[in-house]
């Protein structure tokens, strides 16, 4: 048995988990499992259900992911708005949700999408095309 | 040209951008372009490099970035921890990065790498592993 090596959810040195920020319907037994930013967010990993491209990281809150998962297109809270956006909304790049995974954590979901068009507001189909310069690659 | 419907960075409602939580050597081009969480940290989404399996998300600091792109293993910092870990350090399932790159709006970054064995520390190879119930799947 491998000695684990990532943060253990409930280690006594935990700082206190943030509840929801705001007021939300997800089920309860969800919400109990999230583990929020300070701001009361999870991360949400954005991916093309059948190429598994990954297209784009966003943020949700507990309501936000509740519309994800009950309503079935990809809804986000906005950071810099302070409020939800349906994805597509008003660009038409809807994000048809296939299905949703919860990480080991409980820090992120993994939504695996059938994306129209661009996934990016740039109009780049994923939001990852700018690569950074690796310089000590180690090989295995 | 679609009307965006993804925040976008810069907008007057913006909460101030927090800085670097902790001292970095990270190239100061990029740390500019970054847009950090309240306490400092970008998502770090992790993939294999080949299959393009999402593995796991972990959270990085100016620090962790510089790290990873300078020593091409995998760094992050612990949250709970508060302290930085490099991936298979203890456990042995090291990740040797193969790329990284930068979402458009500096709150994320996607780590394409070489895993050895299992990426979550329950042992499962990717820590997306629990479906959640999607109830109002909605056709394209």
């Amino acid at each position: 048995m491998p000695v684990p090596d990532a943060p253990v959810t409930g280690a006594p040195t935990d700082p206190p988990a943030p509840g929801p920020a705001r007021p939300s319907r997800l089920d309860p037994a969800i919400a109990a499992r999230l583990r929020r930013t300070a701001d009361g967010l999870v991360a949400a990993v954005v991916r093309q259900h059948d190429s598994g491209e990954v297209l784009m990281v966003a943020w949700m809150d507990d309501e936000a992911l509740h519309r994800t998962l009950t309503t079935g297109r990809a809804t986000y809270w906005s950071r810099s708005r302070r409020e939800y956006w349906v994805k597509g909304a008003t660009s038409g790049h809807h994000q048809y949700v296939r299905s949703v995974a919860l990480d080991c954590d409980g820090d992120a979901v993994l939504v695996s999408v059938d994306q129209v068009g661009a996934a990016c507001h740039t109009g780049h189909r994923t939001c990852f095309f700018e690569e950074l310069p690796v310089t000590g690659a180690e090989a295995p």
